[in-house]
């Protein structure tokens, strides 16, 4: 196990465990005040440990996107998951065995032709207890979920409740347009206030038509960092990247520079001051693609170097708008700089393990390993 | 072991394993008739098998862009590996174990700052034989790699040449330039013969300062897939990429659809008349974002979908350019899709395992492990 960061083989992704206890710490008093239960939602964190930290150690009530990462956390002792993504048919057989493992799964549609594309592989499964199917609700993303005024949202409610395989396990929503708003405070607001309305639109229905819906779940980080002042009858918030954060929250105006918790760390590999640039040994490999409008994230530590271009193994290093050159000397070949990423989902899912940090910055305290695959 | 596609958790990465023997064939041939040995990348394929067919079987004179790449082929059997990417201290340690246990192993330079910088764990290291150093050359791509006529290149190679820790293995370069010819084909013959002369430039200057050029290496996939008539004292030619080709280098002229090896198979999830698409449980992780020009792809073998945008864990399909809507009946929920990435390295990261098919497209052959880390 590494001690410190120069033991590190690098690109190396790390994380400084202060700044993510207080990032989750914050979503949970920002949940509590609010009268809500947080569901943090790991595929950001994509670690036992992290995620342990977001549910203040109760390792209940998380949300996960791929079939992996539920057995994943479910194997690593995390119970009361949500597969937030439709379900399909060839997942049941996968979800029915963690639904029999677990005190609580939910899975989740949005259509009724999705329900009944699974209605074979749901009688073939044969659930001991009937699956807690979550109905996703649309709130203005346009990705997926249900229109909320669309009837058929009713009638596979109805479906749901009826099972005998299924009960209506909640309504959930996602305002993913919430990653639109460019740092507009009033434009997020109003996402915010759109995410919260439709939920509670859809669950008033289901419960007008005599449906128990049992808990209402919303949440993106955008709107779960900056909340409505009012998420009366919400249950919980979900949110994911908080854990985190990255250059491209603190540009949606989510977080400060500060509460970017990750880095990649990467290593000078060589000068060279007639083509005004530096190699560091991070590429699209490490920190992905995403970004590029945004320099992929930023140095930022080194607000004199800018990232110009990433290759697979390799980023071209160039120095900031208005800085004139390269203090070369100042980065020897070998030094260790430390890169916050545009997309810190993105840049976890380019690593098998994340090394936590103490406050000092280069003494390793631990090594989590990264949920990989589907 | 899977043994049809039917059993594969979607988003999985395939190979049709004719293509790939097809192309790693084709290259080969096209290497012997311009009288050069082929040094495959394999930073592309990722995977011992893969690179066993791209070096006919023989094992030997691979290239590789990282030590865990040089560590994973070494241990899998291969030898006469080149690192080709510019060596730094930390990799000392890590390089000199490799080279104790292989026959032939290459690292790189293309500074004197380099060499300097590690001679401290050169030192230390203190390899039992010369460690054979491969100079790289810049012919124009302006990523990393010497200037040829810059005078420090022959101190260099001098230093290099002196010992004790090192002795001048080659000369190397690569035109990543040949990515912005944009499938002009005049453009790209430039370009290669910018790239061929260059290094050949190099290797005379050198060899008439009086030292020893044990070879010259050129390549990229562009360049590669459509050389020069000549490339008289080029010793071999390295590419990587034309193992899987991708739709990028069909954009570039290096290949033809039929040519692309892979594909990431994904399942429908939705279907959204209203919203004029359908969602497939494909996104960035299983793919990467890079192509979002192109469209990340192309659905090869369904004409009429193109893939409008990549998220965390879905991707969204609307009709193609020319289709005014989705034959959603065509596409149920759970029916696979094979798409082919933009750029096969990017999706080659994303996955630990790539599934041999055979020619009807479902049945797995073999299930490959694909390198990680660094």
């Amino acid at each position: 196990m590494p001690r410190t960061t120069a033991e590190l083989r690098t690109p190396a992704y790390v994380v400084r465990r202060s700044t993510l206890e207080r990032n989750a710490a914050a979503m949970r008093e920002r949940a509590s005040k609010l009268g809500c239960a947080l569901r943090p939602h790991v595929k950001t964190t994509k670690t036992l440990e992290g995620a342990a930290l977001l549910t203040g150690g109760t390792m209940r009530r998380i949300t996960v996107s791929t079939v992996a990462e539920a057995e994943f956390y479910a194997a690593g002792g995390f119970d009361d998951i949500l597969l937030a993504v439709p379900l399909t048919p060839d997942k049941v057989g996968a979800v029915v065995q963690l639904a029999g493992r677990l005190d609580t799964f939910h899975v989740m549609l949005d259509s009724l032709g999705g329900l009944e594309a699974m209605r074979p592989e749901l009688d073939a499964a044969a659930p001991a207890a009937p699956l807690s199917v979550v109905l996703m609700i649309d709130c203005g993303y346009g990705r997926d979920g249900a229109d909320p005024a669309d009837p058929d949202v009713l009638s596979l409610a109805r479906s749901l409740a009826a099972g005998p395989h299924t009960h209506l396990g909640g309504v959930y929503t996602h305002a993913g347009h919430s990653y639109d708003t460019g740092g507009d405070a009033d434009a997020l607001a109003a996402v915010a206030a759109q995410e919260r309305d439709a939920a509670m639109t859809a669950a008033a229905r289901l419960r007008d038509a005599g449906l128990v819906v049992p808990f209402v779940s919303i949440g993106s980080t955008p709107t779960c960092s900056r909340p409505p002042a009012n998420l009366d009858g919400v249950d919980e918030m979900h949110a994911g990247n908080y854990a985190y954060y990255d250059t491209m929250q603190v540009r949606l105006g989510s977080c400060s520079v500060g509460e970017i918790a990750v880095r990649v760390l990467t290593r000078v590999v060589g000068h060279y001051p007639k083509r005004g640039k530096m190699l560091v040994d991070l590429g699209w490999t490490g920190v992905s693609a995403q970004g590029e409008h945004a320099g992929f994230g930023s140095f930022v530590d080194e607000p004199s170097l800018r990232m110009v271009q990433l290759k697979q193994e390799m980023g071209e290093v160039g120095p900031a708008e208005g800085c004139a050159t390269i203090d070369y000397a100042r980065y020897p070949i070998g030094a260790i700089l430390a890169f916050a990423p545009y997309h810190a989902c993105a840049a976890t899912q380019q690593h098998a393990a994340l090394h936590v940090l103490d406050d000092d910055g280069t003494t390793v305290l631990d090594t989590w390993r990264i949920c990989k695959g589907w």
